[in-house]
């Protein structure tokens, strides 16, 4: 079965294909009165949007999103915010290849295993486009948590970490890798375009970060902060890992090591060491609620891999054209607005319950 | 809110506090006409037991499942399958300090930031108490998807990690740590004792494989197998991170290094790479499906450690008596358990839009 | 599939056969620090038990209820309330004639269509006894609402309706037909008394009225306040129709006689007529919630049916025995507990956007 | 909480206000491989169409439906269908009278109660025009349960009630007021005439029947089938009452006269009578599925009724302009369609538990 709705209260659902007219979300549970314009959101669409220098693909898309429903007067009724982006860069071009031969590391056998056929027209549903949808939907999440701060950067790139002395958050806007650490992003300009010029690609981990979440988010068992965060950030494309506060490191420590002190506070304890990212027992604990999150190296990539046919065939798949050489870049403000999406949906679950 | 709920078409919800007279779940939309008894779940719950050996919590619970609904005449009959433990092993015990103070790590004082107050005997509901039911309910998805085959191990205590080329499968149930390399157990058994000895604890990295599983399950977008994966183990007490195949490793490797070449197989293409861990765009290719799950050193633990009161003085805890000095041991019954119904719930899935 | 749980946000999901060892329900969401006793659900309980007087079945249950979790030194801490009832009256009898042979008007045949097999014994999941639970999960609903007064009461026995003019509020509890009208009362006893007598059976129309809802509970489109007032009603056994407000009346009716005319209030305007129930777009609007639930008569009569058994031969089926004679009267307490839980669920619903 | 999905498999959420500039559905778990053009949709949305006759409202809409998602080549993938209308008849007009005052009748107040604001241009999001989506979204249902044959008729308006022996499908299409009964038709003509010309209205009762839905669908206990179908039609525009099988008159009845007998047929047992209306115990016996819907007569009249301001003044309301004399021929569609919904959510339903 097909699945596009995420969130329990406050949910969105996206529709679109990669190379279909247009791309579009409803948002649902929004509350009512939050001052809400397409200005509010096309920010981080160009943040994501492709094209804008060497390092991500050369797609051209001006990803103008429209509202379309749930806002009078400038502000949300809490009726269903849809919104949609037309889809203008679409090439016409021979997708014979594409459509009889699996690229390996794509989702195009699965698809066609799971319903038989499937559109393949640049990756058709299972295409990264469908994330423009959730930087949409996460622009309209941020005005609901308006006492929360997020940011999402990216640490790591081809195993090239950041150096935690050198994080400063202004530098983060000022290169083209939302990298922390100047230093750092000096040595990603070559190491990407060397993977670009390539035809290679690389990995990545994005960390994100966000402040002023009250303690009491959160929904256990099943519904545990931490759990939809996983889920949320899982589902973005290329990611294969998520770890909530230490992580796996925490795996490779002591219980004394990992111990997360408390001291008192103005606001509920503090945990200045926070190992635990935030959450405990599923449930914000007032501190920085943090994630990492671990994006594959692009599948596309120029050298020959083994594939096989739709008809069971053996054959070998280059990717030549516009492909990002690091997804985990663009995918930096995908993970940022899941973060969005999955706080304010438990803003409302929280306040439903015990507001 | 609480949201004790797991799964979208096979569901199973649960119930109970640690120090309550019972626990218990309820299994909903199983199949009709499956052979199960308790002899089916016991086994699983045996295995998840404590006090069976030293390296585990002391705390004794015989932990017998019973059925008391949704089987008649030895079958499944398609209505809810209700399960209940009782719980035996309540010493009577003073609570008092544990009731006003915060112990750091647990969710001690985010339950009381979120509920106002807490059944605080045990840590209440969020005791890891509860990962009992999701074994019992484990052993019942085992049986809706008998075509799959599950095996969880763990891979590494405290850093130390088995080598691969001593990985044998039976080795696994012949020591305490469900440990596939004979030399590591060994070596674990020292760390282990030691830690318990200092009245320390340890992180651990549980693996899981799932063989068997048909191309085709996973239910793109928001309920990608791989995400569904993620929040479910997420979601097991002092799981700090969840990996999908190569994980985080594959964010440091190559687009070459990470490729998973396809070869015409019999029964759809192999890929026997199998970076992605048998899932792409969300949706399973036929190949293992492989994920490996974090867990921190257990929070309790014999050296003071900073707190505060539920007045918000400062104070310090220090955790005498019954604790696992490695919760990731016991924790691998339940990562099994979580593959199965995660799994099950996909065939489910599956069967609704494409069956 | 089987789908056992109810609500959006304050959930209950029940479990349970009629001649299982016992049922139950688990309700989760419900708000914490809220006084919670076995007492407070007991006398709800007793209300709808059979038993009690020679208009209701003389099946003996004294369904009495375990609050097993959920609740902590009296008060609710947010965590899922199960509630369980031992069944006890199991009485040992020969059920292969009705194993073998479709009751007309009951579910045998639909559940074996479905699901291949079925638990005959007393009618299994599909028997009324599941209402209990309801009973048991609205009078924690009720605790939740505490702003809402409900009261049910029986309309309409046999097409024999009660007179608005005599309507008496306090005569509800007087009589064993929760009758508002104490001639009406007087009359039914001769009515019912003979369809006993006669082996026979009667159908009955239940009122409920919610006063004290505020205006503004209510989710549209899909979750308006009167459609799951409808999916609640209808669920219960032996429903065949919902009215809110004036209903069927309504479509009599022109503009003018249907008008709810709109005066200024204290707290909102008031609509006296109040034709339309209480709702308006699926909103409450401060009025008065009213429904009309339609019972059929009891489908085991004394009188033979023609019928099929299970190998589809043609056979008749005649009931003797413990039945009901009009189960109308034994629903009036299940449909208070049904408004009671649509109410608490849409008040968490409110609170969730608008709070 | 605003809630704009409606199913549980095959799911589909509405979006879009009166006058916005576009409504629309994602329709979401349908079947992959399904033939699906927009001219499988447009006859339904053209049927429902006001400004066709002068018994509906002269707005004027063309109603063109586009699908922009979900179909590949002419066949559904399996990914979310997205469907939009774009609204083209909003005449500039004068909403300030309708912005400040609440139309009797209207969810004008429940809406402002509730969201503190509203859309009040043509009712925003509780306008009628939002059912057009679920005529498309019902089109695309019907082409998932092709075994199944949907019917829904005008039975009543006015009180004026249909004769059963002058039952003919084919005069359905026939007259404007889906009426089955040419000669109740023509006395509709001058009722609904004389209605529309005194600017009063007329309720009307709409049925509808479902043949060739085989025995077992339907989910019990909260999923059962009449449940489903009884939100489903609820939930429409000015519907106040929904009865399955005899509905109220089985109130009425003896459990002798409303006795379904079973005689033995070829696919499974017979019940000619059908009172049930095709489902017992919340499942479908394989008989027709009938209901039948009340809706009120509209509220928008002629005649003054009074009303309050915002403000809370004493005011009076009159509509002039363009209403339909009786929402429930134009309901007839939408009737229909539901029907469709619920019906292809319960074979995807029963298809995940037994298939």
């Amino acid at each position: 079965m097909s699945w596009n709705t995420f969130g329990r209260v406050l949910r969105f659902t996206t529709w679109g294909e990669s190379h279909g007219p247009a791309i579009g979300a409803v948002v649902d549970g929004c509350p009512p009165g939050i001052a809400l314009t397409e200005s509010d959101i096309q920010p981080f669409l160009d943040a994501r949007k492709p094209g804008q220098n060497k390092f991500t693909t050369q797609r051209q898309e001006p990803d103008a999103v429209r509202i379309l429903s749930g806002v009078f007067e400038g502000r949300t009724t809490g009726t269903p915010i849809s919104l949609m982006i037309e889809n203008t860069d679409q090439r016409s071009k021979d997708y014979s290849e594409i459509a009889n031969t699996y690229r390996p590391g794509h989702a195009d056998y699965a698809y066609d295993a799971k319903y038989g056929f499937r559109d393949y027209r640049g990756g058709g549903r299972s295409s990264a486009r469908e994330t423009a949808m959730r930087v949409a939907a996460g622009a309209v999440a941020r005005k609901v948590i308006g006492e929360v701060s997020i940011i999402a950067y990216v640490a790591e790139i081809g195993g090239d970490a950041i150096d935690p002395a050198n994080f400063d958050a202004q530098e983060i806007q000022r290169n083209p890798f939302w990298c922390p650490d100047a230093d750092a992003a000096k040595r990603w300009e070559a190491l990407v375009d060397n993977a670009r010029k390539a035809g290679s690609s690389l990995g990545a981990v994005v960390e994100c970060v966000a402040t002023g979440v009250p303690a009491g988010w959160g929904a256990p068992i099943y519904a545990k902060l931490d759990a939809d965060l996983a889920a949320g950030m899982m589902s973005i494309n290329a990611v294969k890992g998520v770890e909530i506060g230490d992580g796996f490191a925490a795996a490779r420590l002591t219980g004394e090591q990992n111990a997360d002190p408390m001291r008192p506070g103005n606001d509920g304890p503090r945990f200045e060491a926070n190992h635990a990212g935030g959450i405990a027992g599923g449930i914000s604990t007032g501190q920085p609620v943090t994630c990492r999150v671990a994006f594959k190296p692009t599948s596309s990539i120029l050298a020959p891999v083994e594939s096989v046919t739709r008809e069971g065939k053996a054959t070998e798949v280059r990717t030549k054209g516009r492909h990002d050489p690091c997804v985990g870049i663009r995918g930096t403000p995908v993970v940022e607005a899941m973060m969005a999406l999955v706080l304010a949906d438990h803003k409302a679950l929280h306040r439903a319950q015990c507001g």
